[in-house]
């Protein structure tokens, strides 16, 4: 029986030797790699924690004491030593273990978490509610350098700096978010860990201030002041903390022993631990592609065992596109927040450095600089995944649509993205746009239409435009950027018309399955029109008005939150034209959908084309019921 | 004729000399305590940055270089100098000025602003397209320290000392943002504002390790290394900004000869300039009181001409209802950003200083921050504007909804907000919050019932809660909160019981209005019905469907976006229950509002009681002609 199997929970941790522990970390690496291996998921940042995990559950008392980790991409080694060892099978499958961390999961689970930077500010909450209950627990925030990006995290650094409170920060320091780190605050890392010199001359210096004679008193005064600027971390003192570090974050001597003395300190402090993402994984030099895996590679090669078929998704399609619309055009510049590879623009880096810009995990920067570069009569394409623009919404309305500036957001992972789950869910970008005033809102049917839609935008003069697209293949063989036009302003597609008074109007994604939907109906002798609704807004009016006269229900079908998506949006519309049409919303149903194929959440949604027809069947049922 | 009137332009400025500049401050000064001591504004932030204003169009070539200022707060004096004197009488008045900067006003005004801390982002943006584009003007951003709260600064910030690019900000530092700072880094700068024998003991040390020969050749190969750390605005250095300053933000000769050789060097560069909030204001000692003025106040006193009459306005019912409530209840928090007077929450901090967190301008980090709090327990009250909430809106689905915790948002300034314009307007929250799953939406009538809500948030079992409230007096007198019980879940009240087949579904401020209309109404016989709709979601379903039994018709009035807003929500619940009945939406029109007296917006929004009855009758019209 190894050392893990015999780990239930942390109290058995705490009884194993060093020797044990290390033992351990090798059993939980080897395990890591090959559960992950067959499920997929995210395995670079666990295997850069397996020794840090083994240090905190050590040390610290959990679930007393509170571990709040950021992400929650490095969670799978603190999963295996808090009782889901024999559950990691299931990992990111339906019914299974969350890829993330996950409060009804366990009670180790402190805080629940998919979007980077959150942890610091949970974790000062945490600290909060404590003090004012008067409990005496510990609280520890894990989070990435990579976050550290994130305006978010830094906020809670000031906040947490100058309150006094008992918190610990753990800087887990591997020199990446997802792709490698930008920004000041990343160079500034590599300067702090890369000088073993500045321990030296510190103590140099702090020894020569102490004992040498000539020294005045002013000097002496202001001792104290000196030496903190002379700590590598002072940019986390001068926030407040007290900084221990740099850490060999692989070394479990180090991390337990520091941690044990940075436990019994008060006050704010800040442990740097330098760790090596994707460590101990055979194919890991490869870091960026290693951040996730999909299901079913050789961990000898980090290759997929089945060569990937068919078309390319949605986002390499995208990136592709945009680095070609950038060859034609030297207005258009694209930003990322930290996703170059996420979101396709890995080769728009390469094509076109000059008008590339990844900005970090710091996506309301991300549109205020796009706000800034449109005001010089640039065009800014700014690709940002539907869930994490959420992040951004205040700047998208404040200072891209009050402006009317020309930024286009192309919001990749639009819908139901499968075993990521709900915090990753891009359900809310249709109500949330349709909301905002001069914002032109789109969605396409496929690769070639996304491509005329991203055209479309660029070439917009009426102010901001977006487009979203799922975690999907694209359905269609897409042609050369060069060979695509843009879509025509405000107009819809009349794909299939039919004889009967219902009309399926689709958006996007569920243009395909109501397609489909249509053919089994007309078998059936219902013989629905399909329309695709490729702009939500404006709308093409004129299509509308047709449809409008020949048609008494309208099923809107969308990959959203059914709550104030396009159907709500389209039956105030309707309601104004012609009150006697109904106008029944079809979508995503306004609850937390959570992980499991997006197959199967499209099936579960009704969203496929057996859920289409038997949402048009139960209409004409009640057609026929008030008829 | 005074130096003010001959200055149409900085063209005109830069033809003064320094005497002349100061005189100019001078009349400057006493221009816009005038101007607004008739017409309102934020007059404190504009009073401090005279010289600095000044300074920069002396020594900038604007409009060819672009100043980026953040919020707008500090824009008058900028206003003064750009041509816009003589229109000064009008701002923040319909067609007049607006209170904050703006790109269609004046080509002077490179980005408009309204939110904190969006300068940086912008004007790095602005010279990343300088540089796509190959120009060579500068661009320069000047943002308050107060703002520096705000990790979109940080992101900024971070991201431009990585750039490398040519690009200014002026820290603008009267050691206040809209109240006192909080927060690690107001400290810091503080600190370094603080002691002149920085600069000193900096000299000492330097010539120090110059001159020393005991001084070994690894200190030497440092010496550059530890000079860095001892500046003081070493921060900022190792975000990759070269630091200048502190310096005397009042005195001009020091400002324009300092911007001169800021100009001329390259890369990013930060200027930390000291000012006096508010400097010349005859009764300006009370700092944060005059951030901004109301209309008609003596600008010796700062008094209110006309003694405030009738009722206090929601905010301040607010703040004392959640003061007694946590008199009762001790798991109660609140948590504010930065705006502990315009919350009402003020009288919490003094009352409840260990239960009361002002984040600094920092949204996004206080609902995370409550988030982290509500796991242990505890009952967090978030009160931001609902302008500012839209900074947290990730927040507030990834960390409060997705896992249910039992946090209430109290969104103040919710609808139109009037002479603040459209940057400050409360227009999307019924949108946007009503599209998150788990969030209780709900808005009330008057004051007691806003504490009424307010106490079953608290109260409340079933994860976020919120509640919105106007810019506006409340209508009614309101009871201790001891004698308001909660508002039972999930209803609404029918006021008004009328014989004919239309019904008002009213929303919070909407009540008052309707009834008033109904009234009206009734006079020319059509006898409608009222009600009600505080719980936006979930809805009354017992009353809505006894509505749907007696009515056609259902007029949805709300004070928010008609696009997607409760109207739309609603008549999705109404198609799936009782087709026939039409649900038409009446809200704030799908376009920019602009600056006017919030009574005159409403009426032009056709959301007072003319028209809420022109829309009744309107719609008594359709129906005739339908039926």
């Amino acid at each position: 029986m190894s050392i893990l199997d015999r780990v239930d929970s942390p109290a058995d941790l705490r009884r194993l030797t060093r020797d044990e522990l290390r033992t351990l970390a090798a059993e939980m690496r080897a395990r890591l790699i090959d559960v992950c291996s067959r499920t997929g998921g995210h395995i670079g940042a666990g295997l850069g924690v397996v020794e840090l995990s083994i240090a905190l559950h050590y040390v610290f008392e959990t679930p007393r004491d509170q571990l709040v980790w950021d992400v929650g991409h490095q969670g799978y080694p603190h999963k295996l030593l808090t009782g889901r060892n024999a559950r990691m099978e299931t990992l990111r499958q339906e019914g299974g273990l969350s890829g993330f961390l996950k409060r009804s999961e366990s009670p180790y689970d402190t805080f629940g978490a998919g979007h980077a930077a959150t942890s610091i500010s949970a974790a000062l909450g945490i600290a909060a509610g404590r003090d004012i209950q008067g409990d005496d627990y510990k609280v520890v925030a894990i989070i990435g350098d990579g976050s550290l990006t994130s305006g978010l995290a830094y906020e809670a650094l000031n906040n947490a700096g100058h309150s006094d409170r008992d918190v610990v920060v753990i800087l887990n320091d591997n020199e990446m978010s997802i792709a490698p780190n930008v920004g000041a605050m990343s160079r500034y890392l590599t300067q702090v860990q890369r000088n073993p010199l500045y321990n030296r001359v510190r103590d140099k210096i702090g020894e020569f201030v102490e004992t040498h004679d000539a020294l005045n008193t002013l000097v002496r005064k202001w001792e104290e002041s000196v030496k903190s600027f002379l700590t590598p971390g002072v940019l986390f003192e001068e926030l407040g903390f007290r900084y221990f570090g740099p850490l060999d974050g692989h070394d479990l001597d180090v991390l337990i022993d520091t941690l044990e003395v940075v436990r019994d300190r008060g006050g704010p402090r800040l442990v740097h631990v330098v760790t090596q993402k994707g460590r101990g994984f055979p194919a890991g030099e490869h870091v960026e592609k290693w951040h996730a895996l999909p299901p079913g590679h050789d961990p000898a090669t980090g290759k997929q065992r089945t060569a990937a078929s068919g078309n390319p998704n949605y986002t390499a399609v995208f990136g592709a596109g945009l680095s070609a619309l950038m060859d034609e055009r030297g207005d258009v510049v694209a930003i990322t927040a930290a996703m170059p590879s996420g979101t396709g623009t890995g080769g728009v880096a390469t094509a076109h450095p000059s008008r590339f810009f990844d900005v970090g995990i710091a996506e309301g920067h991300a549109v205020t600089f796009a706000a800034g570069m449109a005001t010089r009569g640039l065009r800014p394409v700014v690709a940002i995944y539907s869930t994490f623009l959420q992040r951004a919404y205040d700047n998208l309305i404040h200072d891209v649509a009050l402006q009317s500036l020309p930024v286009v957001f192309c919001m990749d992972r639009a819908g139901l993205v499968g075993e990521d789950g709900e915090t990753h869910m891009g359900l809310y970008d249709i109500a949330y746009m349709l909301a905002v005033p001069n914002m032109t809102v789109t969605a396409p049917k496929d690769g070639t239409e996304m491509l005329a839609l991203v055209r479309a935008g660029v070439e917009h003069e009426g102010g901001p435009f977006c487009l979203r697209y799922p975690r999907d293949v694209a359905p269609d063989l897409v042609p050369p950027m060069r060979d695509i036009a843009p879509t025509p302003h405000a107009t819809w597609e009349v794909l299939r018309t039919g004889h009967d008074d219902i009309a399926i109007l689709a958006v996007g994604t569920m243009v395909a399955p109501a397609l489909a939907a249509a053919a089994t109906l007309g078998e059936e002798g219902l013989d629905v029109t399909v329309v695709n609704c490729r702009y939500l807004k404006p709308h093409d009016d004129v299509t509308l008005a047709a449809i409008l006269g020949g048609h008494k229900s309208l099923l809107v079908v969308e990959e959203g939150t059914v709550v104030n998506g396009f159907g709500a949006y389209l039956a105030r519309i309707v309601e104004q034209q012609e009150p006697g049409v109904r106008v029944v919303a079809h979508g995503v149903p306004d609850r937390i959908i959570v992980s499991a194929s997006r197959r199967r959440q499209l099936s579960l949604c009704g969203l496929d084309s057996a859920g289409i027809a038997d949402r048009v069947r139960a209409l004409r049922e009640t057609e026929a019921i008030a008829g």
